[in-house]
């Protein structure tokens, strides 16, 4: 329990890294540790797509800036307009230069996608963490349009991104975050 | 690491439990875990509602297997169906008549509730699991809508629940259960 402990403490959101890539057959491990997640229905409907050439990475932070700043144009009282300073930067890449990039999907038409994928994406970053990797989901790196692209990453038109997660070594582990206490909202005993 | 990879494999949906209690100090440690996931700009809108009282659960049990059967009725072809004859079973108990059950709730307009509160459930389980507990998300057992019963549980019109977890101490611990074969869709290097 006490090393549960430690990794608890070990998962945090990652945004620095090492220049030092990420051997993708490690990522493959982690991979197959995060397919252990529970589904609703067992239903298992995770995909994945790896990314680990920089400069690709680099193109899809521009994608998804373009295109969530268009949807910001279309509707000016989005709650994108919080990031619009950031998102017009051209220097800023929404990964966080990180040296990959593994996106979490499935079907589109999917009731339980957000719920099974955010599970499988939690399994991704402990079995990242265990690995000493740090890694951070990134909901701004979503937002990829171009069929070009898609086509590329294998992610085809019945599949949605629920999680693009960024992983790579940490420059430091900063310290657990402040939390709120829990709010308990009723016992029955 | 090795660490992280006997909780991975004792981490199983448990839907059998000894005739033992979890104390409460137990559930409130694995809700104070629970609070360090990641949530969506660090919102951590999550909150929790304990029930130990196994004639309430039981309570909770019928509300809830009522009222997906009046779904049913309302909408016959609803994939509630495949459920039919358990949920008419007055036997059956969708919570497994685990000793525990505490469910994960949040603001119900929140664009992020589900992904923020299902990352939470991952670590309520693997929390729960590195304490020897076993758990399963029962998505049957959310459907309450009685007034006086959400009263009792705390859950005031303004929250959803989102993750209903049965918790106590497994009869046995089931093999990891069989997965497919990861879908890595693409790989650009």
């Amino acid at each position: 329990m006490n090393d549960f402990q430690a990794l608890l403490r070990k998962r945090r959101s990652i945004r620095e890294f090492q220049d030092r890539e990420v051997p993708l057959e490690l990522v493959r491990e982690i991979i197959r540790e995060t397919c252990l997640a529970p589904s609703a229905m067992n239903g298992q409907p995770w995909r994945f797509s790896i990314v680990t050439n920089r400069e690709k990475i680099r193109q899809l932070s521009d994608e998804s800036k373009s295109n969530l700043l268009s949807d910001l144009q279309a509707d000016p009282s989005s709650p994108i307009k919080r990031y619009e300073d950031m998102l017009r930067n051209p220097g800023f890449n929404v990964f966080y230069n990180a040296p990959c990039v593994v996106y979490l999907c499935g079907p589109s038409g999917l009731g339980s996608l957000d719920v099974d994928c955010s599970l499988a994406a939690c399994y991704f970053m402990f079995a990242a963490a265990a690995r000493n990797l740090g890694t951070c989901w990134i909901g701004l790196g979503a937002h990829l349009r171009d069929s070009a692209i898609l086509k590329d990453l294998g992610i085809t038109g019945d599949l949605q991104i629920v999680a693009p997660i960024i992983v790579g070594y940490p420059k430091a582990i900063p310290e657990a975050s402040e939390r709120s206490e829990p709010v308990i909202l009723g016992i029955l005993q």
